[in-house]
């Protein structure tokens, strides 16, 4: 997973960054800096942050808002903070309509019959009980079904092809989910039965992607599914041949939107010895995708930030300000935690000195990118210097928001931080049952969390105003 | 895939491969020795074993002794033999019993729920239609479970958690399968109502892998079930904490040894045209598992042995022995097809001049086994020579029997090669659904194909009795 030209880059500026360590970190004092170089040494000796999501993974599993995996996932979070010593924990409630997943059917009858490996979308609409029949148009990308005739498919399923390439910073992400998100309406807008798409993701495994796809005001509703890359392939190879392909889909996902289910965000402090009105916030989300466990989605976020919370509770003395650990409910079906929380801290907002967010990434953290003042950037660049052994170099750019939920505060003035973790592989697990345990690398899962801890350390004892 | 120290030693054994070619290849003439090299490049550049293994993956896909798919794949060898030029075509009927897979649940109820990613093994008994409760008890080998003691297991579901270790050479198999072959009905006689086993697979994914089990005479048919190796990883960690856990398993498998299905084995020849009666055997298998497309298992061996005889078809002049190449019916399920053709051609044994068949692997062929007489070792020392520039090794063993079907023409007394294909990914789509056209490199399926095209090339013109 690593390229080898990034860990001679890195096996530099593990050198460089020792050097300049040593004599250029101003925004702490000695006595700090001498406990942050052994908050670092401590997070990356220690399985922690791995504990608490073998614990995740095994006693809660998957999590979709709403489920019982979800409630399970709240009362486990709520006992994990306070064993791991966070002093002050809350949950804050959400509310959000139901839609279940149901079964899926999904084959080629003809020329060739095979069965395909797919998922339904989140949130999408089901089939008849007796599902649909009908034959396939390809389109290679979405941009090509756009350009479809209206009433070109009527009676057809759509069939979007086009397939992601693993880049490490996730990027093509935001290409390929397009069409997850809005091609059913686009689809429809033609005359589509059903849209079938080959899964976002990069893996070549039978295991299909799910995710969020939202339907267009006032356009029919039609089911929405994602094949995997082996299944999408086998669909391609046999409408090359030229001929008619039918395909079945059964989907019997039920939405009952006047049937409220109800979900938290888990909350915890450590709070401030000095300013506990100011807080530095880290987040990830408790909610996934109701396949897998969750262990990447956003399970490696809660060992992450929980971890971090839970070292640094361990000093002899509290930080100055007020160490915030959210765990959103809800991101994946549409933020409902983070806007919740918007709600209730709207008062509160400037208090949050900086924040971050750990949504993104499987292998080491590579870079740190600030959204600070310009007068901050200084008091940045000490943090990455403390960070430059582990292999984080500082990104030039200064315009970073938090990861995911907590994007939200960013863009409501929240100074923030964006760590870019490896992810050339997340997209081969990401949303599908695949996302296990087994996909974590101990050692580098350590060097994610001594990332943050240090983040969290450094942010609550520097006297530094971060804002714009 | 590729071990980067052997990636020297093939280049290493390439240029040295060369100069030995020039010199010292004397089974063949001159002319012969021309044609070889022809042969070898041409096939070296041709995708036509690909373009075959995709129409046998698009148009036929998997192929379970006796189902639908079987039924395609004999119309389709027989056609793609004719198209391919094999100037005589045929199928040899075989009969079994009925087995059908039906459904399966596999889920861990309590402490903690968690559906599992499982598949039954080819044979099992099914549940009843309520499926079992029971507890676990996890045995970490196979021979933990055979010292249990007698009624110790009792109303309980055996677990063996045994994971095999991936190898270039498939090593470890033999250890790992013998819980699958053998590991119900050990564990009926301890009293358990079910087995159930982490795959015998080398990957992470959450996707299971069958294969064939067999229950003893006189001892309870128990379901028996694998789980993939992420959900195994769940149980054991389930496990570890010391609680009771209790899991739900229901297979809806039937048996109708009374209902006889049909199925063939389809064999072509290009016949010599000197001593037409003197076979070169090239085997694979028809047949696949129900789950994936067959595409490694044996879909690789398919299309390597057509597109050999095709290549050696095309030639301007018919080698002087016959080159026959056999798709076996039933490998996976109990060797249906080489039984009968063993039963059929009891008296033509002593006509198999020599043999190889393709069932294993997935990278590059590195190494060339003999089992043949020791007057003709010489002979497999030329053949190699011409191999050494694809990166092919003589191994100095001299105790080679055919893979396989094939093994059964070998302990016949047919002399015997065994190619040595790259396995070391071989164990991560093994008998899953996962078995699918993209885990192919299409440069290294060009390679295995080479190599067989010259080995019956070589074979068919050389003017040796290979016989012990």
């Amino acid at each position: 997973m690593r390229l080898p030209i990034r860990n001679i880059f890195i096996a530099a500026m593990t050198l460089s960054g020792f050097l300049m360590f040593t004599t250029s970190a101003k925004t702490l004092n000695d006595e700090q800096l001498k406990t942050i170089e052994q908050l670092k040494q401590t997070t990356l000796q220690s399985d922690l942050s791995y504990q608490i999501l073998e614990s995740l993974t095994t006693e809660v599993g998957n999590r979709r808002l709403g489920t019982a995996g979800d409630k399970r996932a709240i009362k486990w979070a709520v006992a994990k903070m306070k064993a791991l010593g966070f002093n002050k924990v809350w949950t804050e409630e959400v509310e959000s309509p139901q839609w279940l997943r149901g079964d899926i059917e999904a084959q080629i009858i003809t020329p060739y019959p095979h069965d395909m490996a797919a998922i339904g979308l989140g949130g999408t609409v089901g089939t008849l009980p007796k599902g649909i029949k009908a034959p396939v148009v390809e389109f290679k990308t979405l941009a090509a079904l756009k350009a479809a005739k209206k009433g070109s498919l009527t009676g057809k399923i759509a069939f979007v092809s086009y397939r992601m390439k693993a880049k490490i910073d996730g990027g093509g992400y935001e290409t390929a989910v397009a069409t997850r998100g809005g091609g059913a309406s686009i689809a429809a807008e033609k005359g589509a039965l059903a849209l079938i798409m080959r899964s976002v993701g990069t893996d070549n495994n039978r295991i299909a992607h799910t995710g969020m796809m939202r339907y267009k005001k006032g356009i029919k509703k039609i089911p929405a599914a994602a094949l995997s890359n082996p299944d999408a392939d086998i669909l391609v190879n046999s409408l090359k041949r030229g001929k008619n392909v039918e395909f079945y889909l059964k989907i019997t996902a039920q939405h009952h939107p006047e049937k409220l289910i109800k979900s938290a965000s888990v909350i915890g402090e450590i709070t401030g010895s000095e300013t506990p009105d100011e807080i530095v916030a880290l987040g990830a989300h408790l909610d996934s995708w109701d396949v897998g466990t969750g262990a990447m989605d956003d399970g490696m976020g809660i060992g992450i930030v929980l971890a971090a919370g839970a070292q640094i509770a361990k000093l002899p003395q509290r930080p100055k300000r007020t160490i915030r650990v959210i765990l959103y409910a809800g991101e994946e079906v549409g933020f409902y935690g983070t806007r919740k929380y918007m709600e209730l801290h709207k008062n509160e907002v400037a208090k949050h000195v900086i924040g971050a967010e750990w949504d993104f990434g499987l292998g080491k953290i590579y870079q740190i990118k600030a959204g600070v003042g310009a007068r901050a950037l200084n008091n940045i660049h000490d943090l990455a210097q403390i960070l430059t052994p582990l292999g984080v170099a500082m990104s030039a750019d200064n315009d970073a928001v938090a990861q995911s939920d907590m994007s939200l505060l960013s863009k409501a003035g929240m100074p923030s931080i964006s760590f870019a973790a490896d992810g050339l592989r997340y997209f081969d697990y990401h949303h599908t049952a695949n996302d296990t345990l087994d996909k974590i690398n101990p050692e580098d899962y350590k060097q994610n969390t001594a990332v943050y801890t240090v983040f969290a350390y450094f942010a609550a004892q520097a006297e530094v105003d971060f804002r714009k």
